[in-house]
């Protein structure tokens, strides 16, 4: 049985990018969203691009419940109401956090929050007994969503090296490199350089987004 | 007349791959150690295998009054104490300070200082009217001291755009891709990922270190 991906925030751009792949890989998705009419609109939106997908979508908290692997996608604003709301939900669940803290309107600078990061924020909020790795820093909206290989790196963060490979796992199931990033306390890495990755986009005018790449590894 | 290459620090093993490759670029450079003879052992070690090099070693606070643009190249531990040492010598100067927060023996691991990251301790440092940009924080003294494209990019980190601009143009006569990264409180990604960069290697044993590369830019 492959496992079924709950996606909370699965509604907005990168929650939408992720279900799309996860979707197409055949996986079992289910979007959450605070709001369970556009959850259920975005799975509607992704089974008419691929009738036989295996794809629902419900508010948060149901999402979480369901699924083996929870990913939150929400901004960083929300970041610690929806932890709080699904909480209860995820004993025994993988829980991958992809948030980034960017405060608007400044979000090409990097302003850490007082934890010194999303993932540790994230970590402080959940309590120790959950297992989370973070992940899904540096790579835009639209090219998760995208066929093929983006030719970007999937940074994979946490203290449990065995949830760390699992997350490794499904990024290979997806078409993406996943690597091992180390502890958590080394995801403000990743989490600080999507700031620098939009003052980039902003500056060069890349097409798609700038990702990032790590060399020699072959 | 080209720029005066001062690199304080310049016989370690950083330092001493930029000498190196400015050196083969045809900039004249000066070498800086705490340990004069180190740094004239140094100069000589290059001039050895270039022999039409401009290479010459003097203590640091020489090779910083020597110096058009002063690059810092030592240990997070002795950061503080070189800048106050230098400080004096460095009016009118572009200085690029190369500082990564590693804290020994953990450098596998993010540890970052009260300022927040190396570049705002050398901003406290220095104070507000030296003209300061940090870089070199993600390629490896070995790729860096080799020859042609490491196809890794330096991203540099300012304040004022036009001397980001400066380092940018060194970065291109030394055959390397600079990229404006933002301001000086970016810096904290780059200095950050030096740790996850480490964990890579180590995990994945890269030959000839991991590096990083943004995607997107053509």
């Amino acid at each position: 049985m492959p496992d079924v991906i709950a996606i909370v925030g699965g509604s907005g751009a990168l929650g939408g990018g992720l279900a799309r792949r996860c979707a197409r890989a055949g996986l079992e998705v289910v979007i959450g969203s605070r709001d369970r009419a556009r959850a259920e609109q975005a799975a509607a939106s992704l089974l008419a691009d691929m009738p036989h997908a295996s794809v629902r979508g419900t508010d948060n908290s149901a999402a979480a419940a369901l699924g083996d692997i929870v990913v939150v996608t929400v901004p960083f604003a929300n970041q610690a109401s929806i932890l709080d709301e699904i909480g209860p939900r995820l004993a025994g669940k993988l829980v991958v956090d992809t948030t980034v803290p960017l405060m608007p309107p400044k979000v090409g600078r990097v302003q850490l929050p007082p934890a010194g990061s999303a993932a540790l924020a994230a970590r402080e909020r959940l309590g120790e007994e959950i297992a989370l790795v973070t992940a899904f820093h540096n790579l835009s909206a639209e090219k998760l969503g995208a066929e093929g290989d983006p030719g970007c790196d999937i940074l994979v963060f946490g203290d449990d090296k065995d949830a760390r490979e699992r997350l490794i796992d499904l990024t290979t199931r997806l078409g993406l490199r996943g690597l091992h990033g180390g502890p958590l306390a080394n995801a403000v890495a990743a989490e600080a350089m999507t700031s620098v990755l939009i003052a980039i986009n902003r500056r060069y005018k890349v097409p798609g987004g700038a990702g990032l790449r790590i060399t020699g590894l072959g």
